[in-house]
This record gives C-alpha cells, sequence and structure tokens, in this order.
C-alpha cells in the first residue's frame, strides 16, 4: 500500500531525483530551495530520502566524515553559516552531530505518498537546523507533523511499518548501487549524479537539456 | 635568497591565497581560471603550492580520497569530464593517480620568485592533466620550463636546494596550521577559507568586501 508511483517508477524525464538525509547540512541547503530552482526550469522534483550511515559503514566510517576528520568537519560549520546567512535562513549545528534520521527518514516516506510530503520534509529540516530540535524524537516528529496540519497518529504508525522500513532499506540499497556516496546528490534521468548543494544549478541545466 | 615577499609577508588585503597541490584535479581546474576571475574583481593571486600527502596521512589516509573510496573516485572522474568539457578545457586522468607533485611543487616555488612563476604553475597543470605527462619525471619538468622559455638548467637546480625543499615543507604545515584539509583552497585576508573550484566565486566576492 506504500508502493508509490515515485518510487517504484523509472525516474522520468522533466524530473529530477533528490537524495537526501535528513542528518546532512547541506541536503538542508537543497531541501529548502531545490522546488523553486527546478520548478522554475520546468522540472519536477522527486523526494528520496535514504540514509547515509550504513553507506559510511561500508567504507569503513564508524560516523560522519565531519567527525572523523575535525579539520573538514570545522570548515563544514563554518561554510554552512556563510552560505545560511547569505541566503537568510536560520542554521544552527545540531548537538549532538549527526543526528539520528532513521525516524524522520521513515516518516517521510510515509509523507512521500501524499502531496505534502515534501512539506513534511522541509518542516523535519527546519526542525533540525533552525530550531535546534531533535530529529530522532518522538515529539519532534508530533511537532512536524502538526505544523503542516497533518493527522499525527495515523502517519507515525504508518512509519513503523514493516512496508516503510523496508523502503528506507531499499532506498539506501539503490542509493549505493546508482553510486550514491554522500548527500544531498541530484540524479537526472540519464543515471548523471551531482553531489552538493553546490551542484544544484548544473543538474537543472543537465536536466533541461535531456 | 627564496625567502620572497609573497611567501613571508602577512596576506595583503586586495588578494587572496590560492592553495593548491598539483596532483589535484580541482586544483587545476581552479589554476586555469583564478587570475581571470580574481583580477575581473581587482584582486591579485597569491600562489601557495603545498602537499596534501602529509594532511591526508596525518589523518590515517594512505592514499588520495579517490582511492580510498571508490564511488567517490568514480563520481569526480565524471565531474571533472563535464566540467572540464563545458569549460572547453582538455582533460584525462592521470594514470597513476595521483602523481607524485613534490618536485613539480618545489619548482613552482622557484618559479615563484619571478613574473612567471603562475605561468609555469599552468604549464605544469597542463601537462598533467590535458597532455597526460607524467609531473614526477624531471623530463617533464624540462618539458614545461621549456614550453614557457625559462632557463632550465638554472632552475631544476635551484628546485633541490634545502631552501627550497624547507620552503615546501613550511607550506605543507602553514597549510595545515590554517585549517586547510583539501585543494584547492582559497584564504582570504581575513583567514576566511573557500575550499573548492566551485567557491572560487564566493571566495573572489567575500575578499572584494574586505
Amino acid at each position: 500500500m506504500f508502493m508509490s508511483a515515485t518510487t517504484i517508477a523509472p525516474i522520468k524525464e522533466r524530473a529530477i531525483e533528490f537524495w537526501f538525509d535528513f542528518a546532512s547540512t547541506y541536503s538542508y541547503l537543497s531541501a529548502m530551495r531545490i522546488e523553486d530552482v527546478a520548478n522554475a526550469s520546468g522540472l519536477q522534483v522527486i523526494w528520496k530520502p535514504f540514509l547515509l550511515g550504513p553507506i559510511f559503514a561500508s567504507q569503513g566510517w564508524t560516523s560522519s566524515p565531519f567527525n572523523l576528520y575535525p579539520a573538514k568537519g570545522r570548515y563544514m560549520a563554518r561554510d554552512m553559516e556563510r552560505i545560511t546567512q547569505a541566503r537568510g535562513l536560520a542554521f544552527r549545528m545540531p548537538d549532538p552531530f549527526p543526528q539520528h534520521s532513521v525516524a524522520a527518514a521513515r516518516l517521510a516516506l510515509v509523507g512521500l505518498e501524499h502531496a505534502w510530503g515534501p512539506t513534511l520534509c522541509k518542516a523535519i529540516f527546519q526542525a533540525e537546523f533552525a530550531d535546534g530540535l531533535t530529529i530522532s524524537e518522538p515529539a519532534t516528529l508530533h511537532h512536524c507533523l502538526d505544523m503542516i496540519g497533518a493527522r499525527q497518529s495515523n502517519e507515525i504508525a504508518a512509519a513503523s511499518t514493516d512496508a516503510i522500513k523496508s523502503r528506507l532499506r531499499a532506498l539506501t540499497q539503490d542509493a549505493q548501487i546508482n553510486g550514491i556516496f554522500g548527500a544531498p546528490t541530484i540524479r537526472t534521468a540519464d543515471g548523471e549524479l551531482f553531489w552538493g548543494d553546490d551542484r544544484l544549478e548544473q543538474a537543472v541545466a543537465w536536466a533541461q537539456q535531456l
């Protein structure tokens, strides 16, 4: 019952896939602007939540590279400050970082069965990176559903079904099979990957030429 | 005798520091355009060759992250193809990758004593990434000096002096002390870092406001 067309069908032309992890700072940047950028070019956005954790683990990483490599982590925090300030976005580094994003990703998959899925995803990103809430806590996810006016109990229950758990695992496997190793990654209809919020415009331009 | 003002003096306003490693694919992208981009904004470029190897080693990496993490390596190769094609730049992946860049970096430090230093740096990048030459081979470096009309024997000899060897070590230490963990990195007069060719415009805009 959760087998949505957007997940099962092959990627459509005139659309880009947006692969993201709710724990990822740069995914926040893209989530807040990707629909505007894509729609302005006549492209739809297919939201693809997945988990970086298993992909990092398969590379031997026990945490985010921003924790494993402190100079890189310090740079990322400053880079995020500069970019969010320039874009007028609120930002605070989650503490602890990274957040556990599995519950949020499962709930997002429920939401993405509905037209309000992208709105829910943005509400979760804002709760985490603008409001400093802990997205692994059920109260935060209830708050996000409440913010967008969705029925809380039904959606939270649906997020714990085996079907949704399997779907998130499958998406994470799909990501890895498709060569995705970081987030955000934009994937175009011809399978090209564009890694990082700073590649969004390039990805959209590429997709327009297909 | 190789204590140039550009290396010892504190970074000047109206200038940006360009930290690069000759082994770095994305450094090639920036090297070929940084002077045009910076000069168009009234900024000078201070070329800062350094070695990523010791910085990677201090993080426990025995090779380039593009070799250690194959998905990332495949992505980088494709990303470079797309970008160089869009910019009309020749590109071939060095084999083996990464190249040993120490001899090239030492020679660049000799060249950067002179007005033709940046021209030599670009000739080395082109030999490696456009012509497929091996930059650790003396013949390649001779070829690069020849291309730009520099006296070969003097410069090659100067590149092997203890003074130059020390200077490259010091620059690499400076890079690490300043928080640099990858290349290219642009450093502005106020110490802000901008990592990656895709941050060049942002770095220049930042430097202009100082």
